[in-house]
């Protein structure tokens, strides 16, 4: 355990001092709005010790200069969408770092397709600004609509277009970084390739804030696709649905999007927001199938390959859905599934694409055999998994240790399966117990070696991901 | 500067009781196979003192745990076709770690489309066994032929269809890794998305066998696409020639390779094979177009849009190339130049690929007021550039400052258009000065940093890439 100093009101100044009196908060009131984030155990709700919102990548390297010789922890904050409370304090405190009023979009250029963004940019915001020129910001984390680019990179986000362009990290050429020691620097490049030395940026980046602060990021834009069709197939059973993944790429295809939801998820989504698909009234497991081209004709050819080839697994149904209505299904998927059953755990499970079916099938069974309810939607193109276990017909004494024995069973199936516990929301401070039990212990080793690498005294996001051996 | 310990007879006899008394050797003939690699600067041969040749994992953490121990310097080795004398003996010494009886394809899965291999299984063999199974093995070093797949991962090995499909990185699900310490884990996996902790297996690859040995990989192996033409647009200047690289990723269309030669190049490669395309008597600039589909009629399109791209910006000559023959030239290049004009320089430039045109031009006006003669070859879609710097008609007293004074400007020309040193080749020995002149200290510094956190003792090729501060 390291030990750290507390925030003293010399402090105070000093941080007034670097950000202005407006730029930082020890008030209570204020500080509640940064106990948590997106995920509901109040168990990791913590109020931090004060919050602060630097303007500038030097005033962030101020704050950490300070905060690195001071020994105070600084939990860097984007939208606070997160879900592993990796952007909250912990039982060390300290100060919440706000990006939020880094928001600016610093430059488009669409003639060499990239952006230069601040931290505190909304997603959103990021692929507005790429489509107003003609082009495609391919992230697309589900939370677009609320969360920041900053937040994306620090969790290596996925989302629904993953599996044809890559997660955060592939949208990202460089980032300006300031380190724990409060130096900075730019790690990456513009580059197609590159061998001249170590790439750290791709450590940084889904390092959720203990690696270093990034405080601007260079993004890629890619051509827009001159056409894209929604297929939706509808399967009978999750086996069925489960078996276009393998066939999918063994066919040459390759989706943009090739999102599951289960008949549960299905019912309950369509249920909440009031407007039903319409693909009968039997077991509905639904895959929506996005491709892409630039070739009409060639995409006419695709949607009647993958008619055949869904039918062939088993389909009893295959259409070209009306985009806006089968993405408002997955889109409001979450809220749909909290609201119908508000406590719940959120599993983030990732397997190899073609082990999903095998891990669906481990889970049905644990489930079935603990009396434990669940339900699923996936990015089954990326093999990651969002289930949801539900405290339905469970009592309140016997929930704790129904989700722990579940999890038990669960996280063994997804090991076994070659997959890891998080496929896009991080560990943060819910699932750093996990992330040991789990990781061969030379790997963790050498990654707790490197975050001591980076930050020598662990003042940035201490105790997040893993504790560290002071 | 470290100190390290000499190879005594004690520790020739513990190296035997590991890998067994042909497993190692310390006599001088033997020797001088290892002093260099496929560079030619005679400054940079050094004689290892020992080689050893292990055969499995178990026997690679033994040395290495024993290297710690007594402070050996260990360098391992591939098939020493690098150019930048990464495995290569340096000032400190040591023993050279060869892979080459780790040589065995363990596992193709056409199912799975993944490969395991050891490190010292030739490039080309596996590229073989992936197509034996109707897949593609995506890495394609021009090299290939020769290079071990374990080199490739060092070096992170670009090559020709990188443009389409990344750099030897990008073809890596995971390695096995023995650490500096002698302790082995395996870092990364084939999920396609991860947000576990830092993914350690992207800076280990690429890190000149700096990090860690690799002694087992888990290849990606991906659809063979079901077509494929090489068209070949002859251009009158390097400038028009080069406008199509901007050109055809806004055109939407996604080449598998794109590789330019300057006219000087053709000719020399054209004289040195005797076979001469039919491409006219004026000035040649070549850029060699491969473009793969799944559907027949969408690439005939895609040809007629290449032709009528080519001819918009100049090509005098674009037609559908025989495959054999258009890569016979590219590939004998390096042969070729070398063979032409045996003293010379060979640069690895990489700048982002919409600045190539932009680097070209400064390095021809270099050239020319500088007075030293230059051919080159591009990986033009990802902006690497081989350049080559001759040693004609220049004096043998003047060859050196010429040299120097012609990189010193080239290097500031690559580092004004976002460049770096290697797109491919590496740092290794030879580079390392112009490392420590074009990195960024505190990024300089990070590695630093991580190399010591990974190698405490700095024994694993120490020197290579940068020196570290003891």
């Amino acid at each position: 355990m390291y030990t750290y100093h507390k925030i003293t009101p010399e402090i105070l100044e000093k941080l007034k001092a670097i950000v202005g009196a407006k730029g930082v908060s020890a008030d209570p009131d204020r500080l509640v709005a940064y106990e948590r984030d997106e995920g509901v155990e109040r168990e990791f709700f913590h109020l931090p010790d004060a919050v602060v919102y630097p303007a500038t990548t030097a005033e962030v390297a101020a704050i950490l200069q300070l905060a690195n010789e001071e020994l105070i922890p600084v939990i860097p904050r984007g939208a606070g969408t997160g879900l592993e409370f990796g952007a909250v304090a912990n039982h060390y405190g300290g100060i919440i770092l706000s990006t939020e009023k880094m928001n600016r979009i610093l430059e488009v250029n669409a003639e060499k397709m990239y952006m230069i963004v601040e931290p505190g940019v909304r997603t959103e915001d990021v692929q507005k600004a790429a489509g107003e020129v003609g082009l495609l910001y391919a992230g697309d984390p589900c939370s677009g609509d609320s969360c920041f680019i900053g937040g994306n990179a620090g969790t290596n986000a996925g989302g629904n277009r993953a599996v044809k362009y890559g997660t955060t990290r592939d949208q990202i050429y460089s980032v300006e970084v300031v380190t724990p020691t409060g130096k900075i620097t730019t790690l990456g490049s513009r580059l197609k390739k590159v061998s001249t030395g170590y790439p750290l940026e791709k450590i940084v980046i889904g390092s959720e804030g203990t690696l270093g602060i990034i405080t601007k990021l260079v993004l890629k834009l890619v051509p827009l696709p001159k056409c894209s069709v929604n297929v939706l197939a509808v399967f009978p059973t999750v086996d069925e649905a489960m078996s276009i993944v393998n066939a999918l790429p063994k066919a040459g295809i390759e989706p943009t999007c090739l999102e599951f939801m289960d008949d549960d998820s299905v019912r309950v989504t369509e249920d909440f927001i009031g407007e039903k698909q319409n693909t009968g009234t039997g077991e509905r497991n639904y895959m929506i199938i996005q491709v892409d081209s630039n070739d009409e004709d060639a995409l006419d050819d695709l949607c009647v390959d993958l008619d055949e080839l869904c039918r062939a697994h088993g389909a009893v149904d295959v259409f070209v859905a009306d985009a806006e209505r089968i993405w408002k299904v997955r889109k409001n998927f979450s809220d749909a599934s909290t609201t119908e059953c508000p406590i719940m755990v959120m599993e983030d499970f990732v397997v190899p694409a073609d082990e999903l079916a095998s891990l669906l099938k481990a889970l049905e069974k644990i489930s079935a055999d603990q009396h434990v309810p669940v339900r699923s939607v996936a990015h089954a193109g990326d093999g990651n998994l969002h289930l949801d276990i539900l405290k339905k017909g469970i009592a309140d004494a016997d929930w704790p240790a129904k989700v722990d024995a579940f999890e038990k069973a669960a996280y063994e199936a997804v090991y076994g399966l070659g997959g890891r516990i998080s496929g896009e929301h991080g560990i943060g401070e819910k699932r750093k117990d996990l992330m040991v039990t789990y990781t061969d212990p030379v790997e963790l080793e050498l990654m707790k070696a490197v975050k001591k690498a980076f930050d020598p005294n662990n003042i940035l996001n201490p105790g997040k991901i893993f504790e560290l051996d002071d």
